[in-house]
């Protein structure tokens, strides 16, 4: 079988540039990678990295949960992960619930994340008190991304600040009547996320001396399609409201469609804004609550490895237990003053 | 430590039905599978499942490779494939390439796969010929998603088809000069997809006895942000075609913003169709071609599944291994005959 020293020898360089090339890293010139990967097809050279796991204990694996992969947020937060795990040498485990309370059975209940994996990422779910222990007893590191348990890392953007910034924007536009559509009561999502919008979304309102209607509040499921039947249901209302807070920019999305169709012009009759920057979200001129997404799941990343003790290839040396990442409010074209009571526009 | 059969003792049930519920597999009840999932957390039991994977040489993993996962497409085959390994108590190893050639060469280039997993599937990539060699020599199940070699288990859709009747009903409406947005020359995709596609676009052009105009192919890289560049370039030219075919809906989504961006009227002034039924066509009004993604993701885990003698839990028993899944043309809002030299609308 072929060593690593064998392909050192061959291609003329040293071992150390060879486990580079192999693995991806940086400082290896593309005409190195490319004679080092040559020989190691012709001599059919299999890194022992894996084997070497076997003895040591460590798989090099992170397991992932995420509750929904198809979803751009999660789906960017694991992209992410995953670069910063590739970068040093660790595969992702990717376990996706789908909503699946089942799946979330399995992937908790049965010991699976700490048996296959040196570490555990959870993306977007706050672990129950049976899942806590039961993570805690598999005695690897456990990362979360939107979710906050004593002692763990996590990463997260402040939710209820995010969604105050979004409605105190409304409130300066002169809007009195503002609907909130986020993910209500049985949200396939189980975590602080909704809850902490929602409250955030409350808040703002009641220090504008506004009281909050539970009839102006719609859970849209943190979907495209669950944004519009919440849109169609707040837009139907004979008390509709003229301006609407959609919890992500996918629901948001889904409102600008029930406005559509309800002959209703956006920003003249309806504003609307999200949470997130979603890739569509300037496609839709939509305004909205940007957050670092691809950036939750490096910094996630680097948290766990730096528990199991990998010295970080870049970013800071330091990685804080908790990192809450900022937000930034982003003005597009779906917001504007209410057109029945409309107040001066504000000079920026 | 606890064993299956002390569980199943103390629930009062078989240790098949303990299997079960705990895998998350269907026909346990909710009570049931609650009353196994708190003897399992109280009892401390933790199945033995990845350790007897060591003993037959089987991790119950399979490898999936994906160009980018955050988008739409590829999340949801992920999501499809997913759903179906679990089912069957395999987990599923993330490679997301994220285009990086490097990455690629790791993945690829280095026995990884099929050390670390019992089959492979590769989604919207057609491996090159050392990569067929490496994974060969891995000895273990690969399945294609999007691309076809030789006696591997694939899925995909007819390609040059599904971009032929997206042309044939721009032609029928009566358009003439037909753009293309696609992946060409350095897509970050390598597959056969965007050239299948392409190729589709010039033949059905060709039938209709139209010639082929190179100004009017552009690369959208398969994004949005690259189909509104594609769409800008098509649309500034003082010969701009009245209509454009896109060969994914994300790019056709960054085509219509360009032509907002010219003020040129949908479809008055020009005709949009693309590819996919992405979740967020609807909301465009996009009409489109489409393709049953998540299947296509079901349908390869099914293949490798069957080639590692998985009995089926559901689907069809006999998996065959090239699978060619039907598309379907959704006419919504986004294509009308051209206004200049407007021909009749067809009744439907």
């Amino acid at each position: 079988m072929t060593s690593i020293d064998d392909l050192a020898r061959e291609v003329g360089v040293s071992t150390a540039t060879v486990s580079r090339a192999l693995r991806g890293l940086p400082r290896v010139s593309a005409a190195t990678r490319s004679r080092v990967e040559e020989a190691a097809v012709r001599l059919g050279y299999v890194p022992s990295a894996s084997a070497s796991g076997l003895a040591t204990g460590r798989t090099r694996t992170v397991a992932v949960v995420v509750p929904f992969v198809t979803r751009w947020f999660f789906g960017t937060v694991v992209h992410g992960a995953e670069q910063v795990l590739r970068e040093r040498g660790y595969d992702l485990l990717l376990y996706n619930l789908a909503g699946d309370p089942a799946a979330r059975h399995r992937v908790f209940g049965t010991g699976l994340l700490t048996k296959r994996a040196d570490a555990v990422l959870v993306l977007g779910l706050t672990p129950t008190p049976d899942e806590v222990l039961l993570l805690h007893r598999g005695g690897r590191p456990v990362g979360l991304v939107g979710a906050s348990v004593e002692g763990w890392p996590s990463v997260r953007i402040d939710d209820r600040a995010a969604a105050r910034s979004a409605v105190q924007h409304l409130l300066d536009l002169g809007h009195r009547r503002i609907g909130y559509v986020g993910g209500l009561g049985e949200s396939p999502v189980d975590s602080a996320v909704p809850t902490s919008r929602r409250d955030g979304y409350r808040a703002t309102l009641a220090d504008a001396g506004l009281e909050a209607d539970p009839a102006l509040e719609v859970d849209g499921m943190f979907t495209m399609t669950g944004g519009l039947a919440a849109g169609r249901h707040l837009l139907a209302s004979p008390s509709r409201p003229t301006a609407v807070f959609a919890a992500s920019d996918e629901m948001a999305i889904g409102v600008l469609r029930a406005a559509r169709e309800a002959g209703l012009a956006v920003p003249g009759d309806l504003s609307v804004i999200g949470i997130d920057d979603h890739e569509a979200a300037p496609f839709f001129d939509l305004s909205t609550v940007r957050q670092q997404v691809d950036e939750q799941g490096r910094t996630a990343a680097r948290q766990v490895l730096a528990r199991l003790g990998e010295a970080p290839a870049d970013g800071p040396a330091e990685v804080p237990t908790e990192v809450v990442l900022p937000t930034e409010l982003v003005l597009r074209a779906t917001t504007a003053p209410p057109a029945r009571r409309r107040t001066p526009q504000r000079s920026e």
